[in-house]
């Protein structure tokens, strides 16, 4: 039976714009965008913030999904927007306005109820705060954390205790590559896997993802979109595809990272085919399979 | 049994610096890496042109490989030469100095012997020299060809003609991109696919490479590499190796294009761990057998 997830990130209000079009104050953040996934495959409990003016229909939206909100707070005050845009190059978000609000006081909480949750999932936070996570849970099972190159550049030695205590890092190759100082990526995931994972992930993309173990290494493809409505998402959904896979088998073995690293790709090919989150509304778990399969057939060769 | 396989192309004296060394003078030229790669698999004929200071024990390197060199002029003058210089980023070559001497005036002149050759690769040269080739020979089996940013921007109807004559368009992600306006690649695929060919290889360096048909994708991983001491001929080797296993099993159909890819990846992937073509010279089968082996663990992910 699927275990629980716990992911501890942000929610937010988001205003973006790309050449298809533009949305405005619609559900975002990276937590909000890891549960949907996640919540494919397993119970998820999500520990976030938000503002007396967030939408009673996002909440709706999470907890038809089965998502737990009981580690989300309602504050007094303006829920976290970012507005962006994407130009030609869909790797590179333009920020054009950040307000932090409820967000920029946000200390995680975690309810008892939440404690011994055996799935972690730390998506981008500062990892002061990460690191408050972890020590307000019993050791999970598997902890997954993800970060930033604003981190990695102004909170170095946190970023880096996060990664010492994390099984699993999920990172984009410049964060990665910022990190390490390395640019050839396979050194760069040695150097990570030294600092304390026994998993590095690294997202790259139009060009898929990597995975790299002492042991073993997989390269997943990137899926051949020819429309990419609103790239905003695909990361955080790749990492709640991945851990909420990880938490329905129940063993992060390597045939199970594998075909985890599969599903968090399959997964992130809808969010961006939509803006917000509105392509993982309504995906369907035949949709899921069939992405999968065709994962395969673009992967596959004979011997 | 293999069939035959005529390569035109250049053949060139190269000068190049990495963070790994430096290495004066030595056998380069797209016509070279690519027919020691194809010479693995079937028996290679090569139409270039050298000068009269190209040093013997090249084309004796040559010869040893089986490579037929019937169709390489000896002209009177110097070798064409090419300096250039690799920083961090090894996709990009800086070019020091290009001296064409002899391949100046090269106007290639396919043997009588050579006329019949079922397997054609049209490496990159002046696009008005491709459609002189494809003009004297027999329509070929399969036409596979290569150009490069400064043809496709100087005299993109002539590139646009060999691409209508040829089965397989072989390109990195920039010059698809330059070629087609696209940003998208299976965008950018399509496009190419329209104007002729039947098959469209996107090469992608560390990330790999795709094929494009109107039926089929297939996505190659990037084999990892730490040490990549020297990227000159990666493409080059790529396309002989390619085509040399389709021309090894004579037909080329979707399974036998992904597993040429393969092929492809694998022999490039030897010839960037050593400067010119060191380490093609003394690859064997076992070696390539075994590294495509491990391309389908890298790949691989279960049901």
């Amino acid at each position: 039976m699927a275990q629980p997830v716990l992911i501890v990130g942000s929610i937010a209000l988001d205003t973006v714009e790309t050449r298809f079009g533009r949305a405005a104050e619609v559900l975002g953040g990276a937590a909000t965008y890891a549960s949907i996934a996640a919540a494919f495959f397993a119970p998820v409990r999500v520990v976030g913030v938000v503002g007396q003016d967030f939408p009673q229909r996002y909440l709706g939206l999470l907890t038809s999904k089965g998502i737990d909100l009981e580690g989300v707070r309602i504050e007094p005050g303006r829920t976290f927007r970012w507005v962006g845009r994407y130009d030609h190059d869909l790797n590179v978000a333009h920020t054009i306005d950040t307000q932090l609000n409820v967000f920029e006081h946000f200390r995680p909480e975690i309810p008892d109820s939440y404690r011994t949750t055996p799935y972690l999932f730390l998506a981008n936070i500062d990892p002061t705060l990460q690191v408050r996570v972890l020590d307000q849970v019993s050791k999970p099972a598997l902890t997954a954390s993800d970060t930033m190159n604003f981190w990695i550049n102004g909170k170095r030695a946190q970023v880096i205790e996060v990664l010492r205590r994390s099984d699993a890092s999920l990172l984009n190759d410049a964060e990665i590559r910022m990190l390490t100082g390395a640019e050839n990526l396979v050194t760069a995931a040695r150097q990570v896997l030294d600092l304390g994972p026994s998993c590095v992930v690294i997202k790259k993309g139009e060009h898929g993802a990597v995975m790299c173990t002492k042991t073993s290494y997989f390269a997943a493809p990137g899926y051949p979109l020819e429309v990419v409505k609103d790239p905003t998402g695909a990361g955080d959904t790749f990492a709640g595809g991945l851990i909420g896979y990880l938490a329905h088998v129940g063993e992060a073995s390597d045939a199970n990272l594998r075909k985890a690293i599969v599903y968090g790709s399959v997964l992130a090919s809808f969010t961006v085919e939509g803006f917000s989150v509105q392509r993982l509304e309504r995906l369907t778990h035949n949709e899921i399979a069939e992405r999968y399969q065709h994962f395969r057939e673009i992967a596959s060769f004979e011997a």
